[in-house]
């Protein structure tokens, strides 16, 4: 996953490369496209992603399937956690679902960083509806493996 | 979800009303049918699914997106914890991704309860791999809400 | 836990209130009086509390046992989510130790509501010691039961 | 935490090096001892302890602290990871509280490893009490740091 064709890399910003970062996992993120998750803001340690609640997300109680609120809340926690361009896995996480999500509903999940420190961090995420409402709390915690997600260039 | 047409459910087994439950909520579980969940065995208090990890399940760092493994544990944990006839949601759940699975592996999650009483319970799910490698703990806490998935005739 | 002998309790504010369940759920607290938690604020739906590491507290690595820094999390957890005089209590709790606490440290636990809706609520505990350090994060599943800890009279 | 004096320990069995690993961790465990907690058994990957409930670990519900439940797990915790003799800390736990303990109950933890993969692992330990009641469910994760608590010799 790099990208050594661009040699303007190493002069980012922090926020670039978290952009960059971000850009990179999400278009090799086939799992968060089927789902229609959506970037809307990633800085460092960071991020904010957004997801509308399809028919094919809901499950035998018809409300939004507490898989798919997960991976929405696992999504933005990877974006949090990779998008200062070292590569990270969750190695544990934890949810409590609020309350239920519908069909129709747009959440938003926004993560954030908590600790980071050697190869691992905790971040936690937070689900609202359109509403405001707080449908999940999520607790991730990370592992940092080797590689990044762009090069980045020598200055120059 | 009720099901009035059929006056023989007040005489099922416990397995076979185990079986009705999780046939009613499958059909009407259209994330876990987007996933290509399939049951393979619900008994009371315990199910076993499987899953086939498709190249859109895929994350950013190449391997299952981690919301796609909590899905499939998750709806394993409905099963088991709704296959006695009571309406039952997710209260929380904590999973530790424990080794990567990938494109084309066929996952398999047991569920099986730990505890329930009053109306909260607690489920213990295992995710292994075609190999038998564990993949994912997950445990799931339960809570009891009103209903039934099918209605249970009077004995006759 | 009632007090039928204080005809003025019906005229509380909820900080009174707050501090008339903490003060009576205190006296009791044998466990947290053995640890020598004391309890330095409390507000409906908030709490902290503090807490010197002792020798006695320590393991067999030297440092805090992780026992005594859950335990103190957990008080701080029980005074935000009884506070408002209803009995509640832990259903479930995760904690994550981001750095090790030591002998003659100062703990402080700060305890806030999350989320309360029907019987259960959710607690979010931040656990620094005397020098601002984050040493561990807890998040505390309530569920609330019959009764409560002071009685509440009649408006006067 | 080592014993340079003892040439024989480099011909311990699996089952005696676990022994002197929790003998060792044990007799510095200053927090444990306080509470009382005794090992019963303690073999690679696995440790059962046991605790009695005193007065002064009930807490103002008048049942036993969650905190000294968990510092009991905790415990058996620590000696199922730590006794194969690399030096290991609990980087985060969740606990479930399923039936309450009280003054005079006989408490049993019991852990067993699940996951060992690196430097990381993932232990699960019941709790329960004299009746076989199952008090509470508690799984933690592992991280193995530098160091080991006895010094294995050369082999003769």
């Amino acid at each position: 996953m790099s990208n050594t064709t661009n040699p303007t890399i190493g002069r980012m910003t922090p926020e670039q490369l978290a952009q960059a970062c971000s850009d990179t996992m999400h278009a090799q993120d086939y799992a968060a496209q089927m789902l229609g998750i959506s970037i809307d803001e990633t800085v460092p340690a960071r991020a904010v992603l957004s997801m509308k609640v399809r028919k094919d997300m809901t499950n035998g109680h018809s409300i939004c399937h507490g898989g798919i609120i997960f991976a929405l809340s696992d999504t933005a926690f990877a974006h949090a956690c990779n998008n200062t361009n070292k590569n990270t896995v969750a190695s544990g996480c934890n949810i409590e679902f609020l309350a239920p999500a519908h069909e129709g509903d747009m959440l938003t999940a926004t993560a954030v960083e908590r600790s980071r420190s050697g190869r691992t961090g905790v971040y936690d995420i937070e689900v609202t509806n359109q509403e405001g409402v707080l449908i999940a709390l999520f607790r991730g915690k990370s592992y940092q493996i080797k590689g990044s997600l762009v090069a980045e260039g020598t200055q120059s």
